[in-house]
């Protein structure tokens, strides 16, 4: 059992708002560990008490999360009228946070005569979820190791002749039968001048002897996220894409070397760049340096240039430089990483070169 | 190629507005083509023309979109930027369409100022995009065949002893090694009691001999969704399975024959509950009869009891009656039709019975 308690009185700690409007797929597994994905609305107080709204469809689903109180209400328009009359009842007692990240703008205009006075709370959350827990941590484990087991199960799968979506098929296929309850994002699997798009997600193209193939991958295993690259030679891929390839993997290693505990992480986006410049290859390199990883695949704490987060502890990442050439390929390599007392761990295991 | 300019002129027709603000995927995806997932923002004008905003890293995909003008924009910052520089200088001629139903609260929050005068368009598109053209229905019945041909070919999987998770998984690759780019959704496997929650995902239960299997599946081929149920016998499943089965194929088939254009899509749902309480099995009846499906896999026309939409030619769209028992099972059977001039015909192929 998650700890959803302790969630609650943190997203309420040093906090103007008396209730909070939890409505987002991740803040309601977040604080309740609901799972539906038809919807529900969460209403957090205070007080530490929790009120759940649900359609009949998603009652099932309801009944596994945990709070004090469910409301199961027939119909979809009547969904709205409880909603109303519940936005209106806690606004007594205060402003009302809302998930100004999630709620669109066509909602905010159907609550808004209900709602007094609200403040933004998808920043908060988010900086709450970025540091994880142990039982999180624990679950990244988990879809970390599904992901690589999966991965080496299929490597041989790529070869000259298979189809990139075959690739997909296979891995995605074995992440899910050793036990993801879905796949993190849509599997990428670009080779040889496709893999030069960092987001080409994977065609019928075939592989060809003397191609890389950039494979990045994820599993999702209750609620929660890992997300891996590796960048494999199909015969001999020439020289641009080896230089290049142990210019990223040193350039990973380097950005992990420098990680400790209260790091700028621009500071070490930005190390990236300057090690990749050592190879001239920075200008061929152009996304961030890594992100956080737990219920969402994409979250809090950023590895970018622009980024305003320090490391703190008990946050799980990846580092994935990566080098784009047009017209000759690509090459990523990405892992993920877990900041902790004694420093930052890799998760991962797999070797780099494969 | 799509008919894109076709389509922005019918965003005009009627329209309030004198340019539209688009960001969401489907959208994006409709009217230029644009299938990055990295996000990207469209300015559309009355007068024809368009611009596209993307980072670098979504220029790639930008490149293989249609529009007039791109603007690619080195960091997120610069990104922000701008859209604001556009939205003020689009806006002198005239209210701007937002799309309400995706741009989010806080992006709503941080637009505002530079934004006069503005109106939801969601709606409008939605009702758009409800009504297919050629290119569109060709989409979906591929999607249709590629969902059906890997169900037939998957289907001895479904068996003692096997997993759920491994019969979504063997569906799955299937799909995506016969040309989809993906799945519509994540796949429904529900066996025996499971079955009973119309929205359970697959689980590492193994399928037991007289269990009933709903399977709910569907392909993405080229931004298009198709949609469809089917439940499987295994064994020898008792009485109240099979006459549920009877009665919810009867409903499929009653609602199906009673469509023709300008129907009330409300009456179509409430016949679905009518032909359902012949067989004292109305109160098992927990959701909507249908949906309609195409960039989304759940968009208009609705087919529930609440619905305003009258069925229009060209609209592709599910029928899908349920019956779900607590502690014995479910029956779901779904399949996809597309109206036209000469009637509703059905797009999916599968017998009902498996």
């Amino acid at each position: 059992m998650s700890d959803f308690k302790r969630r609650i009185a943190s997203l309420f700690s040093n906090a103007s708002f008396e209730s909070a409007l939890i409505n987002s797929y991740e803040s309601l597994r977040y604080f309740s560990g609901f799972k539906g994905l038809g919807g529900a609305f969460l209403i957090l107080s205070r007080d530490g008490t929790s009120k759940m709204f649900v359609t009949e469809l998603e009652a099932p689903d309801a009944k596994e999360a945990v709070y004090d109180q469910l409301v199961v209400v027939e119909k979809t328009k009547k969904f709205q009228e409880e909603i109303e009359k519940a936005l209106k009842s806690y606004g007594e007692r205060g402003q009302i946070g809302l998930e100004d990240g999630s709620i669109t703008l066509s909602m905010y205009e159907e609550i808004k005569p209900y709602v007094n006075s609200w403040v933004g709370i998808s920043k908060k959350i988010s900086q709450l979820r970025s540091v994880k827990d142990d039982d999180e941590i624990s679950l990244i484990r988990n879809a970390v190791k599904i992901a690589e087991e999966s991965f080496l199960q299929i490597k041989d799968e790529i070869k000259p002749g298979a189809t990139e979506n075959h690739v997909a098929a296979e891995l995605e296929k074995a992440m899910k039968e050793a036990g993801a309850e879905g796949i993190a994002f849509p599997t990428i699997v670009a080779s040889g001048e496709r893999a030069a798009n960092p987001h080409a997600v994977s065609t019928d193209k075939k592989i060809r002897d003397g191609e890389v193939v950039v494979v990045d991958f994820g599993a999702k295993y209750k609620g929660y996220d890992s997300d891996l690259t590796r960048t494999v030679f199909v015969g001999d891929v020439g020289d641009t894409m080896r230089s290049a390839f142990d210019a990223v993997f040193d350039t990973q290693q380097t950005c992990f070397k420098a990680l400790s505990l209260g790091a700028k992480l621009s500071d070490v986006a930005n190390l990236a760049i300057k090690n990749l410049a050592k190879y001239k290859l920075d200008k061929y390199y152009t996304h961030s340096l890594g992100h956080g990883i737990g219920l969402e695949v994409h979250e809090s704490p950023y590895l970018s240039t622009s980024s305003q987060d320090l490391l703190k502890e008990g946050q799980t990442f990846t580092i994935e430089p990566g080098v784009y050439i047009e017209g000759v390929g690509g090459i990523r390599i990405e892992d993920d990483f877990l900041s902790t007392k004694q420093g930052v761990t890799r998760l991962s295991s797999l070797p780099a070169k494969l």
